[in-house]
């Protein structure tokens, strides 16, 4: 009994379970941005529960039944019913205990992690790591049984629907062979030129407030819409119609403030722009977490610090802040925002290193999956491969592989998404010029509106109708190519005429 | 088959739903005062998805079997499963389909009564006062008939269980008869002395928010489990480990932000001194909204607007905002913040004729409920009841039966919390003062602590386990005795050496 009444049920059930996950995002922006810390037990139990509910009303008995039935018609419900099984296939793959296991064993580690980093003792939360990896195998166990996919890949599928190490991997080896040459030649023709000029504070902050709102707003975010407030680690949270991001402040320094604030603009301007239509469906979903990166550095990247923007941002900074006008020179402001500098940190590191630091990840955590690597064996396996990429070693475990919450709380399979995000973006603005010549000319007048309306089109608009892949070729003509993304670093990073502050931001 | 491992079910599914609540409660805050406009609409179903939830959770069919099997041991237990099962006779009461067909109505009377209060036109939103009035009529009947109680009561019992119309009447009753000749009283000593100076502003906002966080914690409030933020309507809201409350300020005026705070701090130590071993338990919960209000009463009406307390506030004021000592003197500050005066606005009434609009309104709302009364009559009644409680009469319906958002958004049965707060309020303080003999000594420090232990003891830690009556009873020696409010008014208002600024704090 084959019939679009179970669809229509369907799509009521779904409607309700993301909507039971508007409330867990919403007190997880709260958690996170501004609740008092008294409060934080309760919200863990808030939380816990409404991913019980949200869990509970997936794998109900009459989810499979109608699953089973759903007829579909037309491209977005064909594409909606096939996300529904997906994700009722991942839901229904774990077993009520290991969900539960995992997500205590995980917050526990999380909490010691916080110490262990601290201290930079990686003693302290080895065996932590332990039960949290051995879990998240049985995990991936499961869902690769479920899937028929591999359990790594059955990792990053819940990250970025369709993407796999096998997608993954040659793209990273042949960025690899690429940095090998191009990062020391980039630091020769940088060190040809005097270093840039920090521009002087003190910048009050209540000023920088002003500017990052009015930036936001500026790059298409409607305020009636969306909040801007401040968190320890700045982040894009909330619903599509409440969106929420943040940022922080200091006294001393405004790039921070204004560099977060772009980026979570780029996310937020993403949930914004997905199909209202089919709002709390899987198919009115964004694209995954490597799409979503793409598009925060759209805007951060590729729009904010493009020659011409830069040259309107600095005139703005300036305005704002007073004293010399040179260090808000578009040139001087290229050079200290774009400046190449290895580091052992990857939230520090440039555009051009970070790929590096990714792909470290990415072979750790793969081999961990597979059992190849142990969490006894991981400082020595990262410092090793971090000198092989980038030929410096974290003086401890704290700037090593202590450094980042993924793993400790987790997170498996997500760190490609950055560096996927960061290709992507790379190749959809190149797209995106050749079909808008005069995007520059509206860069240089703090303009980004044709970018905009031309990524609503292109990726926003479509939600989840298409995948990753997909959307790249439909976007650009081609599927992901990391060679957009290495055009891009060539133009901005080893070109001798335009490195550091003229490139043509291609 | 009767046995605890039934109650240790019920307790599991209480806290689930307890928690459900705690969601929307941090959710509601959140729409209140911080939503940007846009994210209005969502947030509407996602509270209604969370009391679909909780509902759906509290009238499973496991919840009877339990119930009626369920064995309980000591006073708090028996409590809690009492609690238990009066919530669940109320939930199940209700057809689904009127809950929703109610939670439809009175969502769309309160959009149309902000236009029709906006544009003082009653006629606008008449017909959708009479469709809410229906629908509660309706779900009165259902609640009185489970409950075995009156249509009306079963209403009241929803905000404060245990207390009906027979309790209310003859209390209101008596405090007409002392009014009639309290007012013009009153009235006539005010009018003996100079009037009260207003302090000079500006008040500068940000001095204004410090001094109200400092004096919230100075009452008791922690801060590692507390949030104060600004709303068009000040409120208190969250959960007993997150407690939010909220003011407004003016450059131009301090005592409103002030006022504000120190009433919704009386509400947030309320939540805060609940029994955290019955938290997310019936048992575990304030004792309803007139036990509520008692809190946040006896924290604005009767510690600080006591003589010794505003001496210490008055001078606290003035090192906060300079100028001219006088208007900061306790004598002059309290003439100014107990003045007499008969508005047409409950909001803006002073502690003497407050309860006159609350008379007003329990006559109105117990007469619409019998059906003595329909929804065309009421302007005309409300004008009619106001004339022969207070001797004047609304300039229109904006100020007149449009004024309260009760009614229109479905609350009918609530507004006798208030004045019940009140006499609460006065009666608790004269026993707390019995046996603290140096309580105002302590307020003329800035001092509330000595109030606050003993509130924890008598009425916070008890959290449900004694109803309303009982409570009173075993605090003050005997149950709510409409007298010492009265006793309260007569030293505060009524006796020539000491009203207006030299009452000894009785």
């Amino acid at each position: 009994m084959t019939n679009h009444l179970a669809y229509d049920r369907l799509v009521d059930r779904f409607r309700l379970v993301a909507t039971i996950g508007e409330c867990a995002s919403m007190l997880g922006w709260d958690a996170a941005a501004i609740m008092p810390p008294g409060g934080g037990q309760a919200r863990g139990d808030q939380l816990a529960v409404l991913a019980l509910l949200g869990h509970r009303n997936l794998i109900a008995p009459e989810t499979e039944a109608d699953l089973a039935a759903a007829e579909a018609s037309g491209a977005w419900e064909s594409a909606n019913l096939g996300l529904m099984r997906h994700a009722y296939k991942r839901a229904k793959a774990l077993p009520a205990d290991l969900v539960e296991a995992r997500a205590k064993a995980n917050s526990n580690c999380e909490k010691i992690w916080r110490v262990a980093r601290g201290e930079a003792d990686f003693a302290l939360v080895k065996p932590h790591l332990a039960e949290v990896l051995h879990l998240t195998r049985l995990s991936a166990t499961a869902l690769s049984e479920a899937l028929g996919i591999s359990p790594y890949d059955a990792l990053m599928d819940g990250y970025q629907h369709g993407i796999g190490a096998g997608d993954v991997a040659p793209v990273f080896a042949a960025y690899e062979d690429f940095l090998a040459i191009a990062l020391s030649e980039a630091e020769r023709l940088q060190a040809r030129h005097r270093d840039p000029v920090r521009p002087a504070g003190p910048f009050p902050i209540a000023a920088q407030e002003t500017l990052c709102r009015d930036l936001a707003q500026r790059l298409g975010l409607d305020f009636n819409h969306a909040r801007l407030d401040r968190s320890a680690h700045p982040f894009s949270g909330g619903t599509p119609t409440d969106v929420r991001i943040t940022t922080r402040y200091a006294e001393d320094d405004v790039t921070s403030a204004i560099l977060a604030v772009v980026h979570e603009t780029g996310h937020a301007l993403y949930e914004r722009g997905l199909p209202p239509a089919y709002a709390r469906q899987p198919v009115g979903e964004a694209a995954g977490m490597a799409m979503h990166e793409s598009q925060s550095l759209i805007v951060e990247m590729q729009a904010v610090r493009s020659d011409a923007f830069l040259g309107w941002l600095g005139g703005r900074l300036h305005a704002t802040f007073g004293g010399e006008p040179a260090p808000y020179g578009a040139e001087n402001l290229g050079r200290l925002w774009r400046r190449v500098r290895r580091s052992t940190i990857r939230v520090d590191a440039d555009e051009l290193t970070y790929p590096a630091h990714v792909i470290l990840r990415f072979r750790l955590e793969r081999a961990m999956i597979a059992g190849d690597l142990t969490v006894a064996d991981l400082p020595g396996a990262w410092n090793d491969g971090l000198h092989a990429l980038l030929g410096i070693t974290p003086p401890d475990d704290a700037q090593g592989c202590l450094q980042d919450i993924h793993w400790y709380d987790g997170a498996f399979g997500y760190f490609p998404s950055y560096t996927l995000g960061a290709m992507a973006a790379a190749q959809l603005m190149q797209a995106a010029r050749a079909t808008i010549p005069t995007m520059d000319e509206a860069f240089g007048r703090g303009d980004v509106s044709p970018l905009l309306v031309w990524l609503r089109t292109h990726v926003h608009g479509i939600g989840s109708r298409l995948g990753f892949n997909t959307i790249m070729e439909q976007a650009t003509g081609r599927k992901l190519d990391p060679l957009a993304f290495q055009n891009h670093l060539r133009l901005r990073y080893l070109t001798p005429a335009s490195a550091f502050g003229i490139d043509r931001g291609q």
